[in-house]
């Protein structure tokens, strides 16, 4: 029987939140079984691009990365974000070990290529990219990798990563040393049948149901990419993928089901 | 006999010189045995620091690391240098693994307390804080481990701490397992017994001579604490101590001799 591994996936509400990252934080350390954190960003590389007067570059509506702006995110995400919530790990006896993809080359992406838009410096990544071998050398050691969303090209090259997609491909590349749990958690109960009912908890969504309720405009746009990625997870021997509201950690593990579960 | 270890520190002019940091990191991934790379900060920090309208704090003439300090070093040293540096060292196919003293807990600083000034957050460290049996299982894994000058009181507190002091008591501590040769590498060809003279190289300095010399007004402020902390680690068992030239590391590897020895 493989060994228990969760995965789990925080987003820049909660870390713009001290009092609630602190709680979150210690439940996530409380965590018995092995586990990987892998975190967003948050409101303060906007604050710093503004007070900078780095401006968002868009094309054709898409956001670019530019180099001004990879470097905001890689100071901010894989510098202070991920640094202090190490550090804040670490006061709660969880070994965390932080880590970009370029760090010790745990996820190597692609700098992405698209015929008339230059994202700039954005990498994709799927389930190769991740080096489990390293990764569970890591674990094997007893530690926690804690992921910012920077990831590189093994050209010398930082390159901004989708956090919820580096979330999905890590529980897909170790589900095959792994019992692997995905858990995506937002400031939500779940994927609500009523954006304004906190009520409205969809038990499961399987790939039919997140197509009818696309189709029926009832996904917030938040929420899109996150259930592609959860989708992509279950189908490719994710054990386990739910999205969890950020408070409800220890109850989800503990009793097992709290919001929505991400079915095939 | 135990197995060769190097550990190389590089400071803040060659940081902020990327052609001559590409050189350096070139000669640096071709060391054939184990290494460790300790890095400084550089001018980015107080660029940073000036844009965004923080002032640096002095009290009698010393400098404090406040709240707002520690989040522009921790992003700039943590973050932006170190993730570069680790993204062009594994373009040149060496295993580079960035850390702060807080990631797997490899140093645990202790808060700066001082009776008459509150220097913020400043960590001091000594042998006793290297973390060496994680540090021995990351250069096990063929791992170049790469250091930012931040550390952690494992209390929460991440802390600003001198990367010449970092690099000496890593040293210290591995040489119980590693035959270890420190590097501290700068902008000078070495000790100078005439600063503006380049040729007037100090072939070796014990600490005798460095009382002469400091007595005789002869050692620059910069490389007072640089000496301290090279003294300090020939006085506890690192095997060989030099100061040279950034441009001198391919050269001192391979001819066994560029700039200044440090002696008993």
């Amino acid at each position: 029987m493989k060994e228990k591994l969760f995965v789990v996936k925080i987003g820049g509400a909660l870390i713009d939140d001290e009092v609630m990252l602190n709680q979150f934080l210690e439940e996530f350390s409380n965590i018995k079984e092995k586990k990987i954190l892998i975190h967003g960003g948050g409101k303060l590389a906007t604050i710093l691009a503004a007070k900078l007067g780095i401006t968002q570059q868009l094309v054709n509506g898409r956001r670019i990365t530019d180099k001004s702006t990879l470097d905001i995110v890689t100071m901010v995400y894989a510098g202070n974000i991920n640094k202090n919530i190490v550090s804040k790990l670490q006061y709660r006896n969880c070994n965390a070990l932080g880590l970009s993809g370029a760090d010790a080359n745990v996820i190597q992406a692609k700098k992405r290529n698209h015929s008339e838009i230059n994202f700039g410096f954005v990498g994709d990544i799927d389930e190769e990219s991740v080096n489990k071998k390293m990764l569970s050398y890591f674990l094997y050691l007893d530690l926690v990798p804690v992921f910012s969303a920077i990831t590189h090209d093994k050209k010398g090259n930082l390159l901004n990563t989708n956090a919820d997609t580096i979330a999905s491909v890590i529980a897909q590349s170790l589900s095959e040393i792994y019992d692997v749990e995905l858990l995506y958690c937002f400031d939500k109960e779940g994927v609500l049948e009523d954006v304004d009912d906190p009520d409205s908890v969809i038990k499961s969504v399987s790939q039919e149901d997140f197509s009818t309720l696309k189709e029926a405009g009832k996904l917030h746009k938040g929420i899109l990419p996150k259930l592609e990625n959860a989708l992509g997870a279950i189908k490719n021997n994710v054990n386990k993928v739910f999205l969890i509201k950020e408070t409800q950690l220890k109850n989800h593990i503990e009793n097992h089901h709290a919001g929505t579960e991400i079915c095939l």
